[in-house]
């Protein structure tokens, strides 16, 4: 079994507000980086699991995602698989 | 002006303990994904600013990173300009 290492961005839907986001803008605005337009901030995770067929875990890791990684009403999330 | 946006990865070193990532490995073996080895997590900040020039662009997001975002004790930071 080889080891695949895989990296999982979850960030908020554009739609949905992103206070946090707002607060790091305006922090940096105050230390005089006047240029900033928005902030958005998200998460990720990088899992290292037993696969060797990427298909296979590509589904796998889409099921993480969906039944515990990512609350679907409000987030967004991409998949890499890492070389 | 033309709008730049950059996403900034913020990671903990290697080197230091990820209690949440260990819990989140676990919760994800709970719910038979039994080939996890190990679950790290960041953070992800995507960045919009006026700023035409990407090496300009590219020194000020590593000076946003050193005297705001990161804490570069725990964290290592990777700053990606966007197309």
């Amino acid at each position: 079994m080889t080891h695949m290492k895989a990296r999982i961005i979850i960030s908020l839907k554009d739609s949905v507000l992103d206070p946090q986001g707002q607060a790091i803008a305006n922090a940096l605005k105050h230390l005089k980086f006047h240029n900033i337009q928005s902030v958005r901030q998200g998460k990720i995770f990088e899992i290292t699991f037993k696969e060797k067929d990427s298909k296979k875990a590509y589904q796998q890791l889409d099921n993480m995602c969906k039944r515990l990684l990512v609350n679907l009403v409000i987030e967004d999330y991409h998949i890499a698989l890492l070389p």
